[in-house]
Order: C-alpha cells, then sequence, then structure tokens
C-alpha cells in the first residue's frame, strides 16, 4: 500500500483508478491528482476523486512513493522529463500507455538510478474520455498487462502488481515488443479500420452518405462505437507503435485483398473458410469468458 | 391482413417474424411454416410458432395470399423458381435477402404476370441464426427497405408495408441499386473486415494468436461478435453484391493505404482529421438515435 499515489493525467483511466483507490482504502492513504488542463482541474476540485488537487506536476510528485502517469503516450517523455528531477528517492514511476516499446524509449535514458520504473497497460477502456468518464470498476475482471525492463526492482513490479489487483484487475508480466504485436492486432488495427470505414463512409456521395447515417445497420453502428474514441490518444498510439501496426495492416490488406478475389471469382470455398474462421475465434473468446 | 402468410425458411428472420404473427393477431389468420431441413422443421413443430409446418416448400404455398421467402439470398432464385407454378392467384410474393439487385434479376424472370413481387429488407439481425434465435420484438423500431421494380400493384407495397409495421418495423421504398450500394458500406463491407481480421489474427504465429485471443480488448471484441454470424449467409451476400462491395473496398483499401501512409511519416493532422470523422459520423448516428 502507497503511502501517497501520485495521478498525472485525470482521463478516462486515471480518473478510474483515483475513484477506486478513494473507495478501496488499500491503495494508498493520500490520492494526488494533476493534470495539464485547467478545466480538468477544477472539475476535479467539484469530483472529489483525489484528497489534492495540484496542476503543477513538479509538486505532485512530492513525496510521492508511486507516481503513476496516465497521459496519452505522446505526452508521456515530456512529463516524465519534468518530473524526474523532482521524484522521491525510492520512488516507483509507471503508467498505462498503450505502446510499451515506445515508453520504454523515450523514460529510460532519463531515469534516475534510484526510481524503478514498471511500465503498465491496463486493457480497458470506453469509447468516451475525460476525468468524468472514469468509473470505480473499470478495471474488474480486465488485464493490465506489465512490461518492465530487464534488472528492475522485484518489489517495485510486485507493488505496482497489487495495485492493479486492488483495482479489480489480472496482471500479467511480458515483453513490450511482444505486448505491442499483440495490442496491434488486438486493439490498434481495428481501431485504425473503424476510423478508415468511418472516412470512407463520409465521403460517399450526398444521398447515399445519409442513408449510412440512417440505416447504419449493426455491423457499421459497431464500428463507430469504437471510432468516437479520444483523437490525440489514438494519433498518439498509433504513431508510438508504428512498425508493428503497419505490419499488422499489412498483412490484414493482403488478406482483404484475397477476399476481393474470392468475392469477385466466386470463389466459394474459400471465402466460407475464412468466415469460419472468425467464428471458431469467437468461439475461442466466449470460452475463454472475455466475450 | 393476409389469410394464410406462409414464410419459407425459418431462422433468425422467418422465425421472428413467425413469433411476431402468432403474437400479434393483425398480421395473419394463419401463419404456415416451411423449412428445408429436416432438423428445423421438426424444431418448429416443437417451438409452436406456426399454425403449421409444411416442408415441402409447394404444398406450403398453396393458397397462400402472401409467401415470404426468408432463405440465404443463394437459395432464393431455386426457391423461388420451385414455388412460383404453385403460388395462388394473386398471391404477393416477398423476400428479405440483404441484396435487392441479386433478387430481382432472380426474381423477375421468372415472376408470374399474376403475382406481385415486392423486395424487402430488414434492416435487423443479431450474430445468432436458426429457428430458435429469432424473438417477436427484433423488428422494433428496425427499418424495412422495399425496392418494389416499377410498375408494382401499389395495394400488393400497402400489403407489405402493413406486415413489416405490425412487425414493428419502419419502411422506406427505394431503387435496388442504391440499396445495394448503402448496405455494402453500412453492412457488408463490416462483415468483410471483420472476417478479414479474425482469420489475420488466426494466421499469427503460435504465442501471439492465443494472446489475441486472451487480451482481445474491447475493439477486436467487437469485431468478433460481428464475424460470428452465419457463413453461408454472409457468402451469398458478398457474391450476390459484389460490384458494390468489391467498389467500396476499393474505396476503404485507399482510405487505410493512406493512413498508413501518415502513420508512417508521422502526419499528425491527416490522423487526427480522419479519427474526428470518425467521431462526427458517431455523434450524427447518436442525434438520429440508431446508435
Amino acid at each position: 500500500m502507497f503511502r501517497r499515489l501520485t495521478l498525472i493525467g485525470l482521463g478516462l483511466i486515471g480518473s478510474s483508478v483515483a475513484r477506486r483507490a478513494m473507495q478501496h482504502g488499500g491503495i494508498a492513504h493520500e490520492i494526488v491528482a494533476c493534470d495539464a488542463s485547467e478545466s480538468v482541474c477544477a472539475r476535479l476540485g467539484t469530483l472529489g476523486i483525489a484528497h489534492r488537487v495540484e496542476p503543477d506536476p513538479t509538486l505532485a510528485v512530492r513525496d510521492a512513493d508511486c507516481v503513476l502517469l496516465c497521459v496519452p503516450v505522446g505526452a508521456l517523455g515530456a512529463v516524465a522529463a519534468a518530473i524526474m528531477p523532482h521524484l522521491a528517492a525510492g520512488a516507483i514511476l509507471s503508467d498505462v500507455g498503450s505502446t510499451k516499446q515506445s515508453v520504454l524509449g523515450e523514460i529510460l535514458p532519463i531515469l534516475r538510478p534510484d526510481i524503478a520504473f514498471v511500465p503498465g497497460h491496463p486493457l480497458a477502456g470506453t469509447e468516451y474520455s475525460g476525468p468524468d468518464s472514469g468509473f470505480a470498476t473499470l478495471f474488474e475482471g480486465r488485464w493490465c498487462l506489465l512490461t518492465p525492463p530487464a534488472g528492475t526492482d522485484a518489489n517495485a513490479i510486485a507493488a505496482i502488481e497489487q495495485l492493479w489487483q486492488r483495482c479489480g484487475a489480472r496482471t500479467r508480466i511480458m515483453d513490450a515488443a511482444h505486448h505491442d504485436r499483440v495490442l496491434a492486432i488486438v486493439s490498434h488495427l481495428p481501431h485504425l479500420l473503424a476510423f478508415t470505414i468511418c472516412g470512407t463512409a463520409d465521403d460517399l456521395a450526398g444521398e447515399t452518405r445519409e442513408e449510412v447515417l440512417e440505416f447504419a445497420a449493426s455491423g457499421f453502428r459497431d464500428f463507430t462505437r469504437i471510432a468516437a474514441s479520444d483523437p490525440v490518444m489514438w494519433r498518439d498510439i498509433f504513431l508510438a507503435n508504428r512498425e508493428a501496426l503497419l505490419e499488422m495492416l499489412a498483412r490484414f490488406t493482403e488478406d482483404a485483398q484475397a477476399m476481393a478475389r474470392a468475392i469477385r471469382w466466386g470463389d466459394d470455398d474459400f471465402i466460407v473458410d475464412k468466415i469460419n474462421r472468425g467464428r471458431a475465434i469467437r468461439r475461442g473468446l466466449i470460452e475463454i469468458r472475455q466475450a
């Protein structure tokens, strides 16, 4: 249990951790909330989901034994650099970024030797963002993946595992490069496809475009839910996980072209086989109770 | 109100119409159910969602003033040809196929002059199939699009509109080619993308593949729900709406490649613009209460 947990960035994830920590009692004695946005800080005062709101990150991290960075991955390097000299000796630094190699690449070169850095990524979220969108049960039953670099203090890793488990999550430790490949296919590519199809629909000529909205059948509607996510966060994720994402998109595009060819030439077996593989994966998901 | 409504194909859609018609009382005096599958016919006997189960379509349509074909679009032509000589004079023939030009292309050349054909497409469904998956409220608040060819008897069109309105749906009459383009983008392309990404994930090497299932974040999970749909139905839809679907896929692929290029070269503005368009479409959907 931490004495003082400082959360930097009180969006969906940060504000959910704050709410959980305020309720749970076994996560930290004191929660300090810090956000770069004045309006978010003002809102935090009203919401009462932290013991203290401190807009200046260098002051917010003072005497904290754990600092959790919950900012978009594109902003993470600058925030880490700003707070690094002000961290308490022996403090644990962690984050919630969706891409882990990029985060390690930004933090490790500036990491103080007396600070343990335990990168984390809770696989939880909704299409909403901001401090009002969080809720204490967001992480319940979800995974939080940790990608500590070799040599990270085992106690620090255990403490961050504990934090997430008390938030209701299951934890798994894995290699950052492996994390980035898995997330590219399970999350980043689906979001890229969802954003893209919305753009494609938006480019259609007048009448058709209107009716896309009016007749959005379940397929398109599900895509728009994904596509409603925060633009800056997703821009950062796409850029930070560029290599793995572009590789997965290239594989996907080859597969989509093969499907197009099968449709053009009426290759029934190929089409049915692809559809059946989708169903098999769905069944697999249901079996492991992720669905 | 029909005297005898014959439903051919008692899957998700057909069995939902049957359930609704049995409950509503204002749709038809008698519901006759017909399915090519022996096991479905046996199950229908147990379910009690029709007044009579008749496995032979030529007998099932006898004396029916309305026949609704609820079979996959690939099977529709053969079924229509088989029943055509046996339809009662002046009967109305309709269908629920997801592609309308192909259906018109199969039916019009064999249509008897004394039969009115009113093609329909209820925009409703779930990822489940078969006679047990239907429910009476499936069409509540959903659209049913009708694409009658020029010269179709106005009373027949009105009767089919009435049928769907009593099923709880709103109706709209439109051109078949326009229907097929709109559906290609709102439904067929999303399904193609969902099936494809599941196949792409399934092709990944051992460990990553396992973890795709384990860590399916919300993005991928939503795609697998779409991808769980009936393979034969979707194969038929893809083949029957080939031209419009391939055109939409080509547009989508260009857009995805443009996004890939923006990610590779770090074109922030392009990426954010695309994401914002997705959000705008989502907002549009929510505004018209489709979300």
